[in-house]
């Protein structure tokens, strides 16, 4: 009975993270292509800035995609001036990838649009189902945010 | 003061939106690949699904992709026996992709890992969180999903 409920809970929670996840993306393209970048850029500019001194191979085992397709990904970037290669001040013989200040500049204009439009979308809500929703969001990431 | 606060929220909100799409994504990506199609096939699998007689171009408006690629896509996908073009029982000028049997077992395959996954990620949830959590994706869906 339990069991039951249970399965529908989850049912519903998939479909809708499904569906929102879909919504939101297909804003965050229209977004995205208005600065000029794609998403695979979009998506690596997130990850160096969250993480530090990241090399080639690092970034392409979290974007899990071929070493090749990042060594692309990342001259286009370069040109595009949103990164930089340079050497690790750590470790001369490593070569790490550094987000430069245009990188830095999309990277929160996107966000910044990005929550205009939820804050747009969101604008009938009260603070306090605000507040619930981004506990509920916390609790969740918290749940699903370590690798099996 | 209560600006702040509603700005407060949206930052977090959007931030934790991104980060659980970003996980389910990867987490949806190996299991797409274990059933042996690609994103773009599963993204139109079900939307094929959920709209019924979908010409080329009215999959192609959905997904945000040009004609030429979404033609590409259903010729591979009606190579691997997902889908097939036939004419419109409604007008007999129009050709509709339809899904066959092995799109629609493959669509649900891939669900049941998904919420197989959630449910392990959210074993220590209790019923009335689930419950809570569900309600708040269903408000958060009803309140973005209509377009601009």
């Amino acid at each position: 009975m339990n069991e039951d409920r249970i399965h529908e809970n989850i049912v519903e929670i998939e479909r809708h993270l499904r569906k929102i996840d879909y919504i939101i993306r297909k804003k965050g393209r229209e977004i995205i292509t208005e600065e000029n970048i794609t998403a695979p850029q979009f998506q690596a500019l997130q990850i160096l800035i969250n993480n530090e001194e990241m090399t080639i191979g690092e970034l392409s085992q979290k974007m899990a995609l071929a070493c090749s397709t990042i060594t692309d990904l990342i001259d286009r970037m370069e040109k595009a001036e949103l990164v930089l290669r340079r050497k690790s001040s750590k470790d001369k013989r490593v070569v790490i990838v550094e987000v430069l200040p245009r990188g830095h500049e999309i990277l929160e204009k996107v966000l910044k649009k990005r929550r205009a439009y939820l804050r747009g979308k969101m604008a009938d809500y009260q603070l306090e189902e605000m507040e619930l929703l981004r506990g509920q969001l916390a609790t969740l990431y918290e749940a699903i945010k370590n690798e099996d």
